[in-house]
């Protein structure tokens, strides 16, 4: 059922999903704002995100998102980190080198002639402080993170120390990153502020052939996208076997990227792993495979990267900060010979995802002569658990209504009432939110205590007793995310 | 129980809670890592707060940390969010003017004389794309939000017609907020770049003085330290029919707060609530009381603020970006009249939030001749809920402990596994973190299939069926949060 891509980003803003920033000061390119109901769809992503990587066993932490100098001149991002720009000669407009928009060679904006105007490094920079004397000028220099990976980093040996010495052991780590982008569109694809949800996996690189758990990932299908050799579809096994995807480890979190990715509600025909080019991998990475969507709005998107980092980040910071991050190796031979861990890190881009995961669950189906709209989110992931109506605007059952909602809300905490419109008026706004659940209170409630539950996706409705209520939702939702 | 406070930063750091950032690069003064077991105690710690706000009906939203300059005009940031600053004439060290620390007229680096230095603005600034142009200079200028509050306000209209343009409605946010102190000390207690939990009511101005929840919160006792007369133990009903209190929304608010703080493990006889003198307050406030903590170490401190914001906020977005703050009044004589709501804002600081809990949960008592360190988390914020143990180090042992800690995991997630040492001090390693319940497998396990689960604060132990247990330990936590 093909849908017209623009209505998912109208439904978003007019229903409170999200919108672009600062609105009432004409917009800021980049930068969005999760709404009421976004905001919530937003956490429980969250939520169901770190139950997945917890269960793995891999432990979360929290760093700044503001580093000083020394933490990018270490990891390369000083240096390597930027795009190049032209200007436009007439109106002194900024493009990005690679942007289509720029591939006329005229200014998008004026049509002017646009010239080269050299690399522009993508990180916002702050100062730490008050400059301190005269040649102060670059004290307290400081930038706001690209990524949350380098915090992983630069406590390397603190987390080792926490899994008690041992490897392999995987940190994961959720929150804000910042990409000061020459020209972002207007959208939720490239932003200048984004969140990033990322694991980092530390392991002996003469480990990286044997995942412990291989086996379990061994026979899933996945479709990839070499880059060298043909688009195959193939199982995880295979592509290990035959030296496509490097290692076991890259192959058991690519297979666990699209476990993941699946869970959430994107559908897998919709997915492939697509393998960078040399020429277009970052300067830390010895190889990397996007997870991409194909949306119907802006084609193949990036939406995880899988990469393996090697030891690069690790080395550097050895490096510059004079600070050991080698582990001791455990081999028969008792030499304490040491080594630098390597990095496998899926990467998730959770803004994108949204948009994914929404463009994926919106669909228009004909109900009689009427276009039903609805967001067949997964209920995890449903900011509305559940809606109360009383069938009428009448006191007797309005009241009724009132007594169920509230004590709804004490067990699924995000429970909407509305008596306002028709009764299949507030069906549409719940079904256009994506509420897995419609609870209805009509005449007979009052008589027996029973209520209608409709399903979304069904349309159908069964009497439940208004005891059992509560039990009857949650028998759809896995996970109940605060 | 007096115990020395610094041994509770000297646990957090060595257990893996919370320590300075960028320690490899020798420390960044006023940043902090959280670390596994302290992320984990902050995202329960959120997962707390915004339920206890959910069910008050507010919802929640996620705006940008960057904004652009043009925000914190209106807002009031840009020309009054300054602290004095002096300068050493010697080392070039700047210092705030009212930390203690300069108090005695000398540089506290080097001994060296102290001149007044000017104001600075405590926020930091940073450019927003590419500066275009000759004339360019201040296109793009942007700052890191010093509190999360601004973007609730910038989007008054969405979240009001979100709310069908009813009144009063709260909005909560949670997030990064930044401030450039000049020189902040070596602890949480004064970051520069921290946690905020804010609550924004929005509230017709004629309706301030009736809460229709206030009869839940009327006879609940507090402490009052009011900006003229005496620190007195009153009822919030009689503060504010007394006038100490300005009105029910406000008394109301800070009944909700002390709750919250009770609720998450702060003792009431160590929190107070002082009201602020005029010349202490914030630019926008009109009146503003902050729950204080009785610390041992740092002495009463500031942990929640709550303030009457009244309509400074809107109307000052209002005149600054031309776009309509107002609010229909819904009046008997349907005259069209609007008004523009106040504020009152609740706004916790969650990492000294953080360090109040540890420092009310640690507790140190003779057990024989043995010192037992523990720390008296409510259950909801233990960062592991419970710890499996084999009794002995064998094999047979082992295996079971270890597949009764597979399944544990799957329901509590949290779960640990420890087989090394003495059950003594794998004991004690679990009271310092928190862990409210150890399960023991010994050999009877192997006949029946019961365990020991001891409890933390008793150390009582008691056996339950396998079957059994993790029904056990949930009973004791009241809301699981991944």
């Amino acid at each position: 059922m093909a849908v017209r891509e623009d209505r998912v980003e109208e439904l978003a803003r007019r229903r409170g999903f999200l919108w672009q920033a600062y609105e009432i000061y004409g917009g800021t390119a980049g930068f969005y704002d999760y709404g009421p109901l976004g905001a919530r769809l937003k956490r429980q992503l969250e939520a169901e995100w770190r139950l997945f990587y917890s269960l793995e066993g891999f432990f979360e932490i929290e760093s700044p998102t503001i580093a000083p100098a020394a933490v990018f001149r270490a990891s390369g991002h000083l240096n390597c980190f930027s795009d190049l720009a032209v200007v436009c000669s007439r109106c002194d407009s900024f493009f990005r080198v690679d942007d289509e928009i720029v591939a006329g060679g005229k200014c998008p904006e004026c049509g002017g002639e646009l010239a080269g105007a050299g690399e522009f490094n993508l990180m916002f920079q702050t100062r730490i402080g008050v400059p301190k004397g005269k040649e102060g000028a670059n004290r307290g220099e400081g930038y706001l993170r690209p990524e949350t990976a380098q915090g992983m980093f630069v406590n390397f040996q603190r987390l080792l120390r926490f899994n008690r010495g041992k490897l392999p052991f995987g940190v994961i780590q959720l929150g804000k990153a910042y990409r000061n982008e020459i020209s972002p569109r207007q959208s939720l694809i490239r932003l200048r502020e984004f969140t990033m949800a990322e694991v980092e996996v530390f392991v002996d690189p003469d480990e990286k052939d044997s995942h412990p758990g291989f086996d379990t990932v061994r026979d899933r299908r996945i479709w990839l996208n070499p880059a060298e050799g043909e688009e195959c579809e193939t199982s995880v096994g295979d592509a290990v076997r035959s030296g496509i995807i490097a290692n076991e480890y890259l192959g058991y979190h690519i297979a666990k990227v699209k476990e993941f990715l699946e869970r959430i509600g994107i559908p897998s025909d919709r997915l492939r792993f697509r393998q960078h080019r040399k020429d277009e991998m970052a300067h830390y990475a010895r190889d990397c495979w996007d997870a991409e969507f194909m949306s119907r709005r802006y084609g193949w998107m990036e939406i995880v990267g899988i990469a393996d980092r090697g030891d690069y980040d690790l080395a550097a910071h050895a490096t510059y900060s004079k600070v050991d991050m080698g582990v001791h190796t455990h081999t028969q031979t008792q030499t304490h010979s040491k080594m630098i861990p390597h990095v496998i890190e899926p990467s998730y881009g959770l803004d994108r995802i949204i948009y994914a995961i929404m463009e994926s669950a919106f669909t228009e189906e004909q109900v009689g002569k009427e276009t039903r709209k609805v967001l067949r989110l997964i209920p995890e992931l449903a900011p509305v658990k559940a809606a109360v109506f009383p069938l009428l605007n009448r006191e007797e059952l309005k009241q009724k209504a009132k007594s169920v909602f509230q004590s709804l809300k004490q067990e699924l905490v995000y429970v909407d009432y509305d008596d306002s419109g028709s009764i299949g008026r507030r069906y549409r706004r719940q079904d256009e939110i994506g509420t897995p659940y419609c609870v209805t209170i009509d005449y007979q409630t009052l008589e027996d205590d029973t209520v209608t539950i409709r399903d979304r996706d069904t349309m159908e409705q069964h009497r439940v007793r208004i005891d059992d209520l509560s039990a009857a939702i949650l028998a759809g939702i896995r996970n109940l995310h605060v």
